[in-house]
């Protein structure tokens, strides 16, 4: 089978949030989270777990608390009719995200185990550690990719922060665990496409910040 | 051009730190910290900046304090001579990159800036906040998997962590960015493989936590 490569992938990873309903076949949603698995990790400890959501009442659950968050604790800002920027754009497909996520075939929470800083005696920690970022979103790109390369569509939010406690409590999370993302994820409404971002040469300073190179 | 496979790639990015110093051309470079760039981050903000290391003044500067701080502040434990075992051989790999790392022929520093969360307002803040991690490592791990489909041999490490003041004043670094990660990067003197992980089924939850199922 000749795969998709590599790179067509990471150019057209564009963020899906609007989704078909359609059921995400067994060994394709396994290929996903396989993939994620496949990231480094400090030290290798893995530290990753996945809740993946597909039943009607907790799918609705985390449309309820998603949707509520994003409007009175996120404050979003609807846009005004007519604006056709890319942030009004970005916008409106979040509400509608925020609007449908419980008829998206999966939500996946992806949590990491509260290891990091590992280096931190555990009373030296001041409240609950958080989990591992560092070695939980490589994972999560990865998921990202493997959806892309799929065919499926998928988005990277962080929205449940404003619940997390209740998150902890619907699908009996231990507290070892932070919940780091929620990846709704399914067929696409859209095309994937190439996406813009600004150009490499901006960002990149050779051996000393503000040593620049347009031409590169 | 036949590109390689995303999901070849995925499956055996390894973490290399046995690197030879032959150079990395531009356009290899250009390419792969431009599939860093394409990476999702929060509201798209983009925050990554990466200072690329190549000359040699630079590089022994990181060599030194990256050495001094994997055996006096992380405290590293040499394993046993004989000591065969997976975190024995990754341990004397990364005392292996720790004497040798002022040789690689790139040593990328990617910083975030430090806009996160940004729903904390500014006066809010105790100390400096953190760089967007969740915005950052995204980036991160596309490098990687870029630099594993040219060919390049890289691995993530966060030791810069214990001498960040020393980092920001030799390289010029603004304050409102923090570094987050250092990938040591070149020609690998070893062989892409596969990698072990642990099994997806004994990490993936349906529905509920606990809820597994084995034959996934």
């Amino acid at each position: 089978m000749s795969e998709i490569g590599l790179f067509e992938v990471i150019h057209t990873l564009r963020s899906m949030r609007r989704l078909k309903p359609d059921p995400i076949p067994r060994a394709v949603l396994r290929q996903v989270l396989e993939a994620g698995t496949k990231a480094p990790s400090g030290q290798n400890t893995q530290p990753w777990a996945f809740v993946v959501v597909q039943e009607p009442d907790g799918k609705r659950f985390l449309q309820e608390h998603y949707h509520q968050a994003m409007l009175h604790r996120f404050g979003l800002v609807q846009p005004k009719p007519g604006d056709r920027s890319p942030q009004a754009r970005m916008r409106r497909a979040a509400v509608h995200l925020a609007e449908h996520l419980h008829e998206v075939p999966v939500l996946l929470l992806v949590c990491g185990r509260r290891d990091w800083p590992a280096v931190v005696p555990k009373d030296k920690r001041e409240g609950k550690a958080p989990p591992s970022f560092g070695s939980i979103y490589p994972c999560v790109q990865n998921i990202l990719l493997a959806c892309r390369g799929l065919g499926l569509g998928a988005t990277l939010t962080t929205m449940h922060q404003f619940f997390e406690e209740e998150l902890h409590q619907r699908f009996a999370i231990p507290e070892e665990y932070g919940v780091v993302v929620l990846i709704p994820m399914g067929y696409p409404q859209g095309k994937f496409g190439s996406i813009s971002r600004r150009p490499v040469a901006e960002v990149t300073h050779f051996d000393q910040w503000g040593n620049q190179d347009f031409s590169f």
